[in-house]
């Protein structure tokens, strides 16, 4: 699988510059493009990895992983700002409103979620049905019943009297890195025209996951590795996985839902080697 | 043509409320119907207007007229930031920052530009071909070559050491409002799969005399009638229209532009008689 990912990444990496080459020069454009560099482009692989199980070739799903990608970046953008999380360091790189501005960061997370929209209208991608399909999709994976309504929810969280429970936390994570995992694991189903349902069942065990490495991450990790800051969420005594199952506790968690995600990719076979592999992956990761 | 105006106001916010209906309440959701409530909706009626040229229905254009509508909300949103125009009145209410928070004002601006394009894949609009002709061509409208790149050359302006030349305001204001005009004037051409170069040269000569206008009134206007703050470009010692060519100077500039907006409507007959009127209506307008 870290073969495939490397060469997802170089992929994905080439199909972003392409897609922001001729932009008008400036500090947009510049900021656009530091947004998308690095990242695991894990929901790349999931894209093109999915669309490998129906046979579709990666010109096919690459601008489909493309778009993922940019979407990706615009919403840890805008999750940096100091009205937000107020994060200074991303990808081990100060964040685009610390290196720019606040207003060139609103702005280059605007531009990267029309971008993501327009990558999905490349005609290499399928029919115009498949391409509206994920459209709509996105859409209603990223809008306010998914993404930014996650977001929405663990900024009120802050300021909520209470600290969340496990099942207000599994919404929270659900919608908000949830929705676009699931969208993008999804994706090669939906362009093939065929039961998306094994696929959103690894996509909801794999999310909740990773989601559960990432709180684990916060505690046990270092900024080196992670390329964020981390000790964040217990410094702001916030309630995460950990605080709520422990460590130990997160950790069988995260065990059982990644054997929930392989087992959930059976009707596929062999195919879905590199899918499998990264189900014990994310919950391995130590970045 | 006001009476049309109104029965397009109508239908769009019923449009809207019910592209919102089911949200997950909170103060996303009621952020984003606040932000939607309101505004002239001139680019509603672009589209259903030019949609009615091409004997296409309103139950066939509203869709699109909705999405413009939510995409121009959310940059209103966004464009009122503090890091940004730090407004807050507008269509005399407060800002959404000012009611709620920056946090939800970024997220609801975010989450009002994927409602906008999910808008656009509703089946009543059209074939898969034309729905997705219209996601791409908004993608463009909007993002780093469109709206949001004139926005970035707006922010730059402020701090520029030099005041912009006649031509530099032209670019921008064509990318900052005018990409949206542009698209919002031509979707009617799109749906029907004709030529829509006489649009875009209405909506050209259209979305400067607006342009134009609002400087004027940001000059001779009070905020009583235009629901926003009036004064703050010549207290930001900014170049507008008016500081380069005088107040008579761009009075008759707005002028000769909507002459050769209604001129471009030739082709079109008595069926373009509302968007001629539009033309008078935009440089007449003190609101």
């Amino acid at each position: 699988m870290q073969d495939r990912l490397e060469d997802v990444k170089a992929q994905v990496q080439a199909a972003l510059q392409e897609a922001m080459a001729g932009l008008p020069s400036g500090d947009l454009a510049d900021a656009m493009r530091y947004a998308c560099i690095g990242g695991k482009r894990i929901r790349a692989l999931l894209v093109m990895e999915s669309a490998r199980l129906f046979g579709l070739r990666d010109r096919e799903s690459l601008p489909v992983a493309a778009a993922v990608e940019a979407l990706h970046a615009y919403s840890l953008v805008h999750d940096d700002l100091p009205a937000m999380d107020d994060d200074d360091l991303r990808r081990g790189l100060p964040t685009v409103h610390v290196q720019w501005s606040e207003a060139t960061a609103i702005l280059a997370g605007d531009a990267l979620q029309s971008l993501a929209f327009g990558l999905l209208t490349d005609p290499a991608v399928g029919s115009a049905e498949v391409r509206l399909a994920l459209v709509h999709g996105l859409s209603e994976a990223i809008g306010a019943r998914g993404m930014v309504w996650g977001q929405a929810l663990d900024i009120a969280a802050e300021t909520a009297l209470e600290p969340l429970d496990i099942v207000a936390i599994k919404r929270l994570q659900g919608a908000k890195t949830g929705a676009l995992i699931q969208f993008s694991a999804t994706a090669g189903a939906v362009m093939a025209g065929e039961d998306a349902a094994p696929l959103a069942d690894y996509a909801k065990n794999l999310g909740l996951a990773f989601q559960i490495q990432d709180d684990i991450l916060d505690v046990t990790g270092n900024e080196e590795e992670t390329g964020k800051r981390t000790g964040k969420d217990s410094a702001a005594n916030k309630a995460t996985f950990v605080s709520l199952l422990g460590l130990d506790g997160a950790r069988d968690k995260a065990r059982k839902l990644a054997r929930h995600a392989e087992a959930a990719l059976d009707p596929y076979g062999e195919l879905a080697g590199n899918l499998r592999q990264l189900a014990r992956f994310v919950i391995e990761r130590d970045a």
